[in-house]
């Protein structure tokens, strides 16, 4: 497996999951490269047969491989579809606190003291998490310093849409921050927006952030929907993350539950919205995000340690393309998309208990999961067209991985060993627009330990700059 | 870190999170290690000005790190106190499937058609993983052929309390299996206690079992509470699991809620009943569990996939020991306690939201789980007295984790890291009774490959011949 820029790669002799229109999996299957994109697909043999002799570097991955039988999986890459990439710094300040303490005395103080160069850090932190759990390409949640994180995402060979935390009201916004106009939130966007939107090959796409809509004015909101339809991009926003917030939409502007039914209200839900997280929605809001057809990012640890069970398997069944997210280290600590799939299922199946009197093992079969981290990803990013799936003609967005282990030994199902045993262990390799990012589990583009170093560096100014003390839990000597 | 059995091994340089009494984490920490036991502990310096001169073995665990202030921790191994070590050869055999197809077309054929030889590979490809995990001492939640588990688990080196799966009626047992006499059940246990209690230097001991109060009779029930007291060891049992399990015993019992309460009604709720998973249990249930000292193992992940949320914060707060379990390779797929620590914690937090209305984060911090995994596991076994936390005098049962890595870094919560964001990655080397039995992640006693190439082969055959077969789940070409 050695780069070879710009020519032809024959993979072959895999277990290829496609993820395509007809679920097509080939048992032993082979796949072509060329350049940045798919050229061939099919069975080992043919592909063989057919372009060996073009091929500039040939990839058996069965030769890699001691036992006979098990081969080696390539799957579209992973997409994340809510991660906040400056947090990645921050893992581990915010633990078993409150919410109100968590935003108010280690988040906030936190963001509002970060420079560039933090975000650009944090972000290579975050980055080498992402690739090592198979993501070829992620939505930024929303922070701060969108040209540190673009820097960094060029540097690793990711592909992903950025975004501005961008807040223009709220009360108990530190005071040195302040609290931005609506118009610089706007231009601050767009200028973002020609500067970086379509840069590194095409990698990064740049989009419109709402961070919430307690931190948001009417104007912010509808002035947002525009730009991002004037320039035929994207919305990240937070929606409906906790009941306070329904009851303050509910309290403010007049309407029967929450968030979704206001943005409704004001022409907010459109295809091109990517709501996070969207727990507190009724069923009458399901069917609003369904017919708007809102893109949902289910982000399982966060909903879990944070903000409560969103209805997902109600949200699928409604037609609502959703997506899964790891959501930022302090609200998580894990930023692995391989574990929230592991995740997913399990909470769809328990939280049936609550409305059925037993858990559903049922519910939430590996397929749809393994499907919320493909081809629905890339349906949330607005990027299916080119990626989410392996399809000739499509970005070569590809994970390989490597099922020769203790952590996916024995594998009786191929499909759910990939949901519910793999671990960030068996993720080998990962390319991404036609390039290794990952070889060997080998991060290419950057240098990991000196990346580690500068985290920790940075991570401790921060802190103290900030003023952030986290208590000692026992009995320290 | 050489092997030097029987010698003197001084570590230095390392964070120490004891889990004694007095809950002390040494932020620069030695320990002595003679033959199986720790002979000192306490402060790097004064560690090494006392003992260097009679250690046959200097461990600098600062040495091998990269980074100034990231050290190397050393923590006592991991108890999980629910595993079903005969089950990892079942791993993706019951995904996605009801509780029916689950018990009736997978699990009893493949058990009802195991070896003694497939019990002790199954034993072996599980042990890796356990390790893997940091896991020392385990407690076997009943499975087939004991003496094959016993040869497993002798040769890995790990410290175990063994259990036979043991039912003397119930409907829907596979024909050829057939149900076991009382009389049979009872002196057969016994006859494993004469066997192998005590073998293994020590690792291994033999506990009673019974599998769940639908395929025991009352008899059995009795005799196995009064072999488990004559003998002085104790009883492993799954014990309210499902709300239909609750509903037969008041039905057939003619007690107001469920198991607990006719096992209290039958005086074998006793402090040497380690009861697994108890997820349908009321409050005056819990007043009975407490008050009798009887042991609960939660074990999450199955709980979410497959049973329902235990009142874990509930138990603790009634004063009742409380450890973890990974359950078995088909109810979670994967046998990692570091997991299940993540998970305990998210599901703990998370379950507040149906009695509270919104998720509690501050619940079921990290020490309170770091507990439940270290001295409640050691507890739970009924073997505190020598492991559970690092301690003169105790074994050197000891999981050494390098935290340098992407997944744990930035280190700002020296605790909550080790629950939120160590993986199996970080755990390094593992001690049990004195010896090493894993070492710079290499798995010492066994051949690892060998082992899954077994694995792979016994379990193909096993399925075949219980006619077990799973269908697809794509369009597999």
């Amino acid at each position: 497996m050695e780069a070879n820029t710009g020519s032809v790669i024959l993979f072959h002799n895999a277990v290829i999951i496609t993820m395509d229109p007809q679920k097509r999996v080939f048992r032993n299957g082979g796949l072509v490269v060329e350049a940045d994109r798919i050229k061939a697909i099919g069975q080992s043999a043919e592909i063989f047969h057919e372009f060996s002799a073009i091929a500039g570097e040939l990839v058996d991955l069965n030769g890699r491989i001691l036992l006979p039988g098990i081969v080696t999986r390539i799957l579209t890459g992973f997409v994340n579809t809510h991660v906040h990439t400056s947090q990645q710094l921050a893992r581990g300040i915010a633990d078993d606190v409150d919410l109100l303490t968590w935003l108010h005395e280690r988040i906030w103080p936190y963001e509002s003291n970060m420079t560039e160069e933090d975000s650009y850090i944090s972000t290579l932190l975050c980055g080498i998490e992402l690739i090592r759990s198979g993501v070829t390409c992620f939505a930024e949640a929303g922070g701060q310093h969108v040209s540190g994180m673009a820097r960094a995402v060029e540097l690793l060979g990711l592909r992903a849409c950025l975004t501005q935390s961008t807040m223009d009201s709220g009360q108990g916004l530190p005071d040195h921050w302040g609290v931005h106009s609506t118009d610089y939130c706007i231009q601050s966007q767009k200028e973002l927006y020609r500067k970086h939107h379509e840069t590194a090959d095409g990698r990064i796409r740049i989009w419109f952030g709402i961070r919430q809509i307690m931190n948001a004015t009417d104007r912010l909101l509808l002035e947002t929907r525009d730009a991002a339809k004037e320039l035929n991009t994207g919305i990240h926003m937070h929606v409906a993350e906790i009941p306070y917030e329904n009851q303050l939409v509910m309290d403010t502007q007049g309407v029967d539950h929450g968030t979704v039914t206001y943005l409704e209200k004001i022409e907010l839900l459109q295809s091109n919205l990517l709501a996070a997280h969207s727990v507190w929605v009724n069923k009458s809001e399901i069917g609003f995000l369904s017919k708007a057809g809102v893109k949902v990012s289910h982000c399982p640890a966060a909903a879990m340690k944070m903000l409560g069970f969103a209805p997902v398997k109600e949200m699928l069944d409604a037609g609502i393309c959703v997506s899964l997210g790891t959501d930022g280290a302090p609200s998580n600590n894990r930023m692995s998309i391989v574990d929230e799939m592991y995740l997913a299922s399990l909470i769809s199946k328990g939280r049936e208990v609550y409305s059925k009197g037993t858990t559903n093992p049922t519910a939430m079969p590996a397929e749809v999961v393994l499907k919320m981290v493909t081809i629905n990803g890339a349906k949330s990013v607005l990027w299916d067209n080119e990626i989410g799936s392996l399809e000739i003609g499509k970005k070569a967005d590809m994970t390989i991985i490597n099922p020769f282990s203790w952590s996916m030994i024995p594998l009786h199902d191929c499909i759910s060993s990939l949901v519910y045993c793999m671990r960030t262990e068996n993720i080998d390799s990962v390319m991404c627009n036609g390039q290794w990012i990952m070889k060997d589990q080998k991060i290419l583009n950057v240098n990991e330990e000196k990346i580690i170093s500068m985290a920790k560096q940075a991570s401790g100014a921060l802190l103290k700059r900030a003023g952030i003390r986290i208590p000692d839990r026992m009995n320290v000597l």
